[in-house]
C-alpha cells in the first residue's frame, strides 16, 4: 500500500540519516509516574544538592532554596527565600540589565559547610553574594559575603564549584562583563586564584569540578587534587574560525601559592586537552558539556565520564568519552609543556617546549620528591619553577579516552548532563549505566552489553522539551532515583520501569540490569527494591531468554471477543513499546502475510475488510524481537471474531 | 489513527534532522524517459567530451572510446578499443596490482587537438600512455607517448586536464605510488611542471582545471590563466587530525619557466585557500569535489561554482559556493604571501610574510608592469623573484565566496559534480540553474528565486545508486541536455520535464524557468524547444499564478464512476508529485475533515468504510500548494460513487 511503503521509505531514510543506537523504548511523559517539584512563580531550578544521610534534596532556584524529601520531592520540608531588594534591582536595571529576567538572585553555589550549614551563593542582581543557611532553622545567617570569584555576576555565565574539607573551589567569571575568568579557592587559610592571562584561561566555559583524593597507600606522598573541566578557545590550534577545545585543569589541595612569584595564585595550575575524537570517521567532539566522576571502592581507580558535542559542522552529534584518572595524572606528571613563541616578529605560535625543565617539576604538588629537595610548601618553591609554570600552564600531551574512541556516539541529540550508576546484576557482572540528559528534556539510559552500546530506554522528563540543566543520582536509598533540574522545575524518576513489563519474555528482553522476572510473583521487579532470593529471579542480560519458557505467560489470558456483521470492516489493534520489535499476526495459527487484499497490516493493528464466514476465528498478535541471533516471541493479545447471527429478514427493513 | 500519527511524527523528526531545501519533485528512474549508453562488458564511463558543432558526444570508458550522437546517446557512431596487451597486464599484476580491476587502460584524458584529432591518455596498466585518435577514421595513430604527468598510473588517483591552444595542462600524480603530485604542461615549445615539494602541493586531490582568458580590453596587458582546483593537506592550520583545505592554484599561459632557478618549472604557480564556510552555524566545507566555471558573453566576468563536502564531523552535508573571478585575481595579484618559519629549532609554522617583496611581483604573469621593467618573458625574470616564488607559493588571503556564505547547503546528500546553465526566462530575468549530481546516482536542479534557493526537482539517473563521476551540459542544441557518466554507463537527461505537467497551475507551480504553459496547445512546454510566441506562454516564476485562471483546466475532465455494493469499503486513490503540496478531499463540494470515523484519509487516497446511501455522490481530490502566501488549488480527479441497485425484495416478503 502506498502510505505504508512511503512510511517504510521514510524509516529507511531516517535510519540512513542518523547514526548511533536507537532507544529501545521511549516512555512518554504521561505513560510513567514521575514526581515533580514545581512551585508557582519560581523558575530556574538549577542547583541540586543531595543529602543521602538525611534523605533530603536541596534545590536552589531563582531567589529561593527548598528542602524536599528525596524519596518524594513533591513533599516540601523547608523553604528559604533570598530575594533582591528593590534598590538593588533598580541599580541592576540601571546598568542595562533586564529587571524581568536578569536582576534576580539566581542561586549558583549550594554546598555543605559542616553538618548543619549550607554555603550558598547567588548572582544577587549582578552583585554576587554568599551566605550561610542554618539547616536547623532553615534561615540565612545574613553574612552577606562578597561572592566574587565564587559565583558569576550574570546568570548566563558559566560556573562550577566543589566544597573540599570546608574550602570552596569555584570556577566562574570574576567581573560584571564576564570577561575575566577565574578558578578560585575561598578559604580562611589560603585564598588562591588563577592568573588573569590568556595562556591560563581563554574564554572558558566551565562545566564541572570535583576532588580526587590521593590514594591511602601513596608512595609518592602525593596530594589530593581538584579537577576542573571546561571548553575554551584553543591557543595552540588554528583554522578558519576560533577553535574550541575541551580541557581538564587541576590544582593541588595543599597549594599555598608562591611567596613572591605567584603570590596568592595557584602554583599547581596545569591544564591539558581532553580528547573525545573518533578517528574512524573523523568526528571531533570539541565541546564538553558535563562530567561525572565514578568513584567506587570496587574500582581500581576513578573513571571520568564526559559528555561532548561539537561546534564544528554541528548537525546534532553527541558523544560520551571515559578517561582513567591514572591517564590524567600521567599527563600532568610527565607530559611535555607547551610554550608560546614569536614568529617573524608578529605571530604568536604555541609549540612544545624542548628546553630544560626546572626542578621540582613546575605545577607538581608538593610530594615526596619535592620534600626530599627540602621544598615542603609551595611558599618555598624556587622562583625558577614558579616563573616557569606561570608561563607554561598548558601541557602538550592530551588526555585520551579509554579505548581511544568515544563510548557512545549518537546523532540528532545534544547531551547536557551525565550521571553514571554501577549495578552488579544477577550474572555477577558490574555494569556502568549511563544516564544522559538532553537539551530537549529527555533522559537516555545507556549500557554496554556484549560489547555493544545499547540505549535501554528514553524517558521524556519535561514534555515541554525544557533543556535539562542538572542531573543527580541517588543510590543510597532502597529505590534508586535520578533528579533532573531545569528552568521550570525538578523531576524525580526511578532508574528503571521494570513493573511496566508484564511477561517474563518482555522483562528479560529489556536486558535492563535493574530488572528481573520474579517467577513466584509473576512480575518484573527492580532487583534493588525487591531482592529477596536470586533463585526466584530471571534476567537475560546476555540475551539468552530460554529460562522464561517455564514461567507462566500472563499475556495468553488476554483474549477479546468480537461479534460483527457480515460484510463489515473490523479493526484489531495491537502495539508494543519496543522499537526493536516487530508485530506478527496469525489467523487460526497461520501467519498472515502482507500482500493479501482481504486485510491490511497497520503499524499498530490490522484492518479486515468485508468480513465473511471464512474470516471468523482467532486472530493473535505477537511481538518478535531478535536477540543474539535468537527470535523471541510473545503473544500480546488474541481476538476471536464471530459473525452476527442473521436475524429474521423482517428486521432488516428497519435500517 | 495510530499509524498515521506515527507517520507524521516521523516526518517531523526527519525535517528536524535535515536542513536545506527539499526537492519539490522526485522523478523516479522509471517515471521519465532517459537515454542510456551502456555497452556489455564496458565499465567506467568517466571521461566525457562534447563536440557541440558536430553534435557528437565522445565517451572514454575502460579500454574504449565511443562517439555517440549527442541528441541520442544510444546511437553509437564509432568505437575505438585501446586494450592493454597480455604482457603488460601480466607485468602490472606482478607489481601487486589487480588484473581483475586495476591492470586495464582507463581513459583519463580526452581532449580535442586540432579539428580532427582527439588527444587521449589512459592509465594503460600502470604505464600511462597517450595517443592521437583520428576522428575521420576513428583509429588511433599508435603514437604511444609516455603519459607520465598527464594521466595517473593508478585509476584510483585523481586527475584533471584542460587543452588550451594545443597545449595540455594536467594535474595528477607523477609516479606509480601516487606520492608525487604534479601540475604539468605538455607542449612542443615549453614543458613545465611544479616543484616536487610540500609547500607547492601537499597530498592534493585534483578535481578540475580550466582556462580563463584575459579580457580583450586588458589595460594591464595580462595573460590568459589556467586555474586548478583541488583539496590538499593544509600546512598553515593545525588541529587534532590532518586538516584538509580546498585550494585554487593558477599558472600563466605565457610562462616559459626560469632560466636557472625554476628551470622547466612554473614561475607563475600560486595557490590560495578557497573558502566555503557558513559563519552563521560554523559549517566548514573543507573538501572540494568539482567546479564549473560559468562563462557567458552576458556576464561581466566568469563565475566559479564549486561543490563542497566536509571531512570534519561529516554526517552528510554538502554545499555550493560561487566566486567571482575578479576576487580570485585580486587575491593572486595583491594578496600577502605566507612563509614557513622554524620555531624553537624543531617546529615549522606557516605565517604571513611581512618582509620586502621582490619586484616584479613573484608569481605574477608577464604583464605591462613587468614589460615596463624590461622583463618580457619568465626566462629573464630576476633570480630574486624566482627564488621568492619557489619558497612562497601560498597566498595568505583567502578566496571568499560571493555573499561570504554558501549559495546552497543541504544535508543527507554528497554532491559529486556540478554544471550550471543560464536561462533567460519570460520575465526577462536570467537564472543560474545549478545541476548537482550526487554519490547516490541522483541529479538535483536548484535555482535561486525571490532570494530563496529552491530545488525544482530531483532525478534518479542511476537506480542502482551509482555515484555520478562526470557531468556535462549541452546548451547549443534546440533541446538542452545533461550527460552523466558513472562506472556503469552514461545517462542523458533533458534539463526539464515540462510535458509531465498537464494543467496550467501545475506547470506554473514548478516555477521552472525552462517550462511555460502554452495557452493554445494547453500543454506545458520547454520554452527553448517550442518558443514561438511568448504571448501564448504563461510562466509564474515570481509565484503569481493568476494568469492561469483564464486557461482551460484539463484536470476537471478526469472523472471516474464507481458502482459499489452497500456496506462495502471503497478506496479512491489520488496523489501528486509535489512534496510541497497537500491533498484535499471534498464530498459533494464539502471538504472532508480528518477525524471522521466513516473514512480515513491516506497519503495517496481515501478509504470509505461501509458505504451506504449517504455516502453516494461526488468525491473530488485537489492538490494545494502555497506560493508566496497564496494557496493554489487544482482538481486532480473526481470520483462519482453510486450504490448497486438492490435486487427485488424477494427475501423481505411478509409472511
Amino acid at each position: 500500500m502506498a502510505a505504508k511503503s512511503l512510511f517504510v521509505a521514510l524509516c529507511v531514510l531516517l535510519e540512513a540519516a542518523a547514526f548511533g543506537p536507537v532507544p529501545r523504548i521511549t516512555w512518554e511523559h504521561k505513560e510513567i509516574h514521575l514526581t515533580h517539584l514545581k512551585v508557582e512563580g519560581v523558575l530556574n531550578y538549577t542547583s541540586l544538592l543531595l543529602s543521602e544521610d538525611e534523605n533530603i534534596l536541596y534545590v536552589g532556584a531563582r531567589e529561593v532554596i527548598f528542602a524536599v524529601k528525596s524519596i518524594n520531592i513533591t513533599e516540601k520540608i523547608h523553604e528559604a527565600y533570598w530575594k533582591v531588594s528593590d534598590e538593588k534591582s533598580d541599580a541592576c536595571g540601571k546598568k542595562g540589565k533586564s529587571r524581568q529576567t536578569e536582576c534576580f538572585n539566581f542561586i549558583r553555589v549550594l554546598q555543605p559547610l559542616g553538618d548543619n550549614v549550607l554555603y550558598v551563593c547567588g548572582t544577587h542582581a549582578f552583585q554576587p553574594t554568599c551566605d550561610h543557611l542554618d539547616l536547623n532553622t532553615f534561615q540565612f545567617l545574613g553574612k552577606n559575603e562578597d561572592g566574587k570569584g565564587r559565583c558569576p555576576f550574570d546568570p548566563a555565565h558559566s560556573y562550577t564549584s566543589v566544597m573540599v574539607d570546608g574550602e570552596l573551589y569555584s570556577a566562574t567569571s570574576n567581573n560584571f562583563l564576564g570577561s575575566e575568568p577565574i578558578i578560585f579557592r575561598h578559604s580562611q587559610q589560603s585564598q588562591l586564584r588563577t592568573e588573569y592571562a590568556v595562556p591560563w584561561l581563554n574564554e572558558p566555559n566551565f562545566v564541572y569540578a570535583d576532588v580526587i583524593r590521593a590514594p591511602q597507600s601513596n608512595p609518592e606522598g602525593d596530594d589530593d587534587k581538584v579537577y576542573f573541566f571546561f571548553t575554551e578557545v584553543s591557543v595552540e590550534f588554528d583554522f578558519l574560525s576560533k577553535l574550541l577545545i575541551p580541557r581538564i585543569a587541576r590544582v593541588c589541595k595543599g597549594d599555598q601559592g608562591g611567596l613572591r612569584t605567584l603570590q596568592k595564585k595557584w602554583t599547581s595550575f596545569l591544564k591539558a586537552k581532553l580528547i573525545c575524537y573518533s578517528p574512524e570517521n573523523n568526528f571531533i567532539f570539541n565541546v564538553i558539556n558535563d562530567v561525572f566522576i565514578l568513584k567506587s571502592p570496587d574500582l581500581k581507580e576513578p573513571v571520568i565520564y564526559g559528555v561532548f558535542t561539537s561546534n564544528l559542522n554541528n548537525v546534532g552529534i553527541s558523544a560520551v568519552c571515559a578517561y582513567n584518572v591514572s591517564a590524567v595524572e600521567a599527563v600532568f606528571a610527565t607530559g611535555k609543556y607547551m610554550q608560546s613563541a614569536t614568529v617573524e616578529q608578529s605571530h604568536t605560535k604555541w609549540v612544545r617546549f624542548n628546553g630544560e625543565i626546572p626542578k621540582p617539576r613546575p605545577g607538581a604538588c608538593i610530594n615526596n620528591e619535592a620534600r626530599s629537595l627540602n621544598y615542603t610548601s609551595s611558599l618555598n618553591l624556587p622562583d625558577k619553577t614558579l616563573r616557569f609554570v606561570k608561563d607554561h600552564p598548558l601541557i602538550e600531551d592530551s588526555v585520551d579516552p579509554i579505548g581511544n574512541k568515544p563510548r557512545l556516539m549518537i546523532q540528532n541529540v545534544a547531551f547536557t548532563q551525565i550521571v553514571v550508576d554501577q549495578v552488579t546484576a544477577l550474572d555477577g557482572i558490574t555494569y556502568d549505566i549511563m544516564f544522559l540528559s538532553t537539551d530537549k528534556g529527555k533522559l537516555l539510559k545507556a549500557v554496554n552489553q556484549q560489547s555493544e552500546m545499547r540505549i535501554i530506554e528514553e524517558i521524556v522528563l519535561f514534555p515541554d522539551m525544557e533543556p535539562v540543566q542538572n542531573l543527580l543520582l541517588s543510590t543510597k536509598q532502597r529505590k534508586r532515583y535520578i533528579y533532573a533540574g531545569s528552568s521550570v522545575g525538578v523531576v524525580q524518576t526511578p532508574v528503571a520501569f521494570c513493573e511496566k513489563f508484564t511477561s517474563c519474555i518482555e522483562c528479560a528482553l529489556t536486558r535492563d540490569p535493574y530488572c528481573a522476572w520474579n517467577k513466584v510473583e509473576s512480575s518484573c521487579v527492580n532487583i534493588f527494591q525487591d531482592r529477596n532470593d536470586d533463585r526466584l529471579l530471571i534476567q537475560a542480560l546476555n540475551g539468552d531468554t530460554s529460562q522464561c519458557q517455564d514461567s507462566i505467560d500472563k499475556g495468553t489470558e488476554n483474549t477479546v471477543m468480537h461479534t460483527v456483521k457480515s460484510g463489515s470492516m473490523v479493526e484489531l489493534s495491537c502495539s508494543h513499546k519496543s522499537k526493536l520489535a516487530s508485530l506478527v499476526w496469525t489467523f487460526n495459527n497461520e501467519r498472515l502475510s502482507d500482500n493479501n487484499p482481504r486485510y491490511r497490516l497497520l503499524h499498530k493493528g490490522i484492518l479486515i475488510f468485508n468480513v465473511t464466514e471464512v474470516d471468523t476465528g482467532t486472530y493473535q498478535c505477537l511481538f518478535q524481537e531478535s536477540l543474539m541471533g535468537n527470535l523471541n516471541s510473545q503473544l500480546i493479545i488474541s481476538y476471536v471474531i464471530e459473525l452476527e447471527k442473521i436475524p429474521p429478514p423482517l428486521l432488516t427493513t428497519f435500517h
